[in-house]
């Protein structure tokens, strides 16, 4: 599933400048199972970095929608029977045709109904786990968070986990890497997290390893939301300058300004 | 369910200032089912162009609220089990009470399964039928979109349709016009489709011509947008400044810059 | 329930002020059951304001969420089997731990299916009752509105009613008020009425007074709404100025500038 060749942070930072420009011009579509309250700032965010959103949670529709998707994401907000059965099925159709998936394990921290789906779905082996620290400590089953607790997570599943935070950290258990670019406002606005695993799923679509594509998401939306927030005024006039700053980025942007270390 | 009276295009963009003029004195209710990720910026289109939201799809209500709107708009955007039923009850309560409705047969070129449930809805002859290029060939059964396509789609569904793009190009088979007013924009907002679908259901509740009501909300949406992307610094701004541009606008804006022909 | 201290309008402002301070403060966790048009602006605005919002909907989750929750909000949007059944077991959790709670009753004047549903809901004892003159008028079973409706609701219903238009009337039966802040733009954008609703649930969480909760929340959401009209060019403008304008708001400016009378 990944290509493990030694990457110095240099090389993370020309590869995510690489997959960022390969993104604008493929185009990926990107089938988003997500909360409702997410969707419009996902699919927005999601259209501004080059890719195609579709967001149907019909169990009998979610077939047909991730057969003709590059890329899944699976969020965990407002967990219905509905929705549990429509991740189900787009999981299937994903490890048959080998489309590359993100989880979002939203607030597995404080429903153990949804901690208790997470784990069975982590048993799928998501090419990426995005997730903030106490819902990584959760999943692994610790009070706290620390970034050994991700190191091993990332080693259980099979994955790459990407630990979202003032600074992110990425981890497969062998490589580590921290992504320095974003802002406070992106926290004071709601469904960024989402949009940011919906990038990171569209970044998996067109480049095939998932650190990279961890590490150069993150990048994109932190550079956005440092762009976004020289002129914003508040949390409110934050959300339309990060997709007007996420639709302006360039990959010499990110060439030139990410901060993988 | 027409009025057939010949028109030049001259006399559409003076109806449909008209009919804009009329929207905003009435305020016309419009009852929408849609999918979550459309719902807010077509709820605050509506209101900007002077029409009253709203958008339950809880099968139980729909009744009780479709009975009391003047019209009615269908998009198939998420269709479960529960929307499905929605959508039956409302097309029963709208053919009851002669209350005008347009179809929105969104992806139906991606999933075969809403594409025969748009099929079953295609029987109850929509007033209007709004789509895409490529939804317009599924519909119709053919692999590519031309514009004989849609005209032989609005025979068989006895029924004004209007395929938007760069130019829309409405079409009842006897009657065609193109409206060339848009801009590029729109397409990266997402639920600005959907918006216009229900900004055309505001039309037909208050001017009793399909074809007049398709064209006039295309020239009133387009216009918004002309004046939008103006000032807009990208789709995050050009979104709350869509918002803004349709209600400032007036009936003298359309009868003097529509491009209806 | 409530403190049924005597209190002026100087009292009341003061009063209003203090709880913006400890809402600041103290950062309430509030769930949110609402219809998903209104998802994105309220959780933005409660965000804005100081609390953290959740929003799932799904019957399994809601208890662990509201039992984790500072206060609840219940808004009758969207009124599907699976949300009456969230609604039933929110309450039963909130019942429980003692937690505050707010009822937005949306469109009972319109759906009888909605009304018999807030009757039912009304027997479990609001600590605030936030609804249009149209909405109390309909719980209240009179054909129109007036205060003393309000009053004699507010009576029957062991609650505090604040009736929310031009300039808002809060009532228990015995302390009567009206907030005068506010500005006509707030009617144009979706959504906003849910959120004033969020925000009285987050100044319940922290505010002992139902009675001061929702007179100090109408008073804050209304002087953002003036501050944010100052500088909007519509409703779109104004949405995302409302935010901004919450987010900048200090107890300083409540203490300053409520009409509490």
């Amino acid at each position: 599933m990944m290509h493990e060749t030694p990457m110095t942070p240099a090389d993370m930072i020309v590869a995510a400048a690489d997959a960022f420009a390969t993104l604008r011009e493929r185009k990926p579509r990107v089938h988003v199972i997500t909360n409702s309250v997410a969707q419009p700032i996902t699919a927005n965010l999601l259209i501004a970095a080059g890719g195609i959103p579709s967001m149907t949670i019909s169990p009998e529709e979610v077939p047909d929608f991730v057969a003709r998707a590059d890329a899944l994401l699976v969020n965990l907000g407002t967990l219905d029977s509905e929705r549990r059965s429509a991740i189900g099925g787009a999981l299937d159709v994903a490890g048959d045709e080998g489309t590359p998936w993100v989880l979002d394990p939203v607030f597995v921290d404080i429903s153990s109904t949804r901690l208790a789906f997470a784990h069975e779905i982590l048993t799928r082996e998501p090419w990426i786990l995005r997730a903030n620290p106490g819902e990584v400590a959760a999943l692994a089953g610790e009070d706290g968070y620390e970034p050994v607790v991700a190191d091993r997570l990332a080693l259980e599943a099979v994955s790459t986990v990407l630990v979202t935070g003032a600074a992110d950290y990425a981890t497969n258990g062998s490589r580590h890497a921290r992504v320095e670019n974003g802002n406070p406002l992106l926290a004071q606005v709601t469904g960024t997290g989402c949009a940011g695993s919906a990038l990171t799923a569209a970044f998996l679509a067109v480049y095939n390893d998932p650190f990279v594509a961890a590490t150069g998401a993150a990048a994109v939306i932190g550079i956005a939301a440092e762009n976004a927030a020289q002129s914003a005024e508040g949390p409110g006039s934050f959300a339309w300058r990060l997709v007007d700053a996420l639709h302006a980025l360039s990959p010499a942007d990110i060439a030139r300004r990410a901060r993988i270390v």
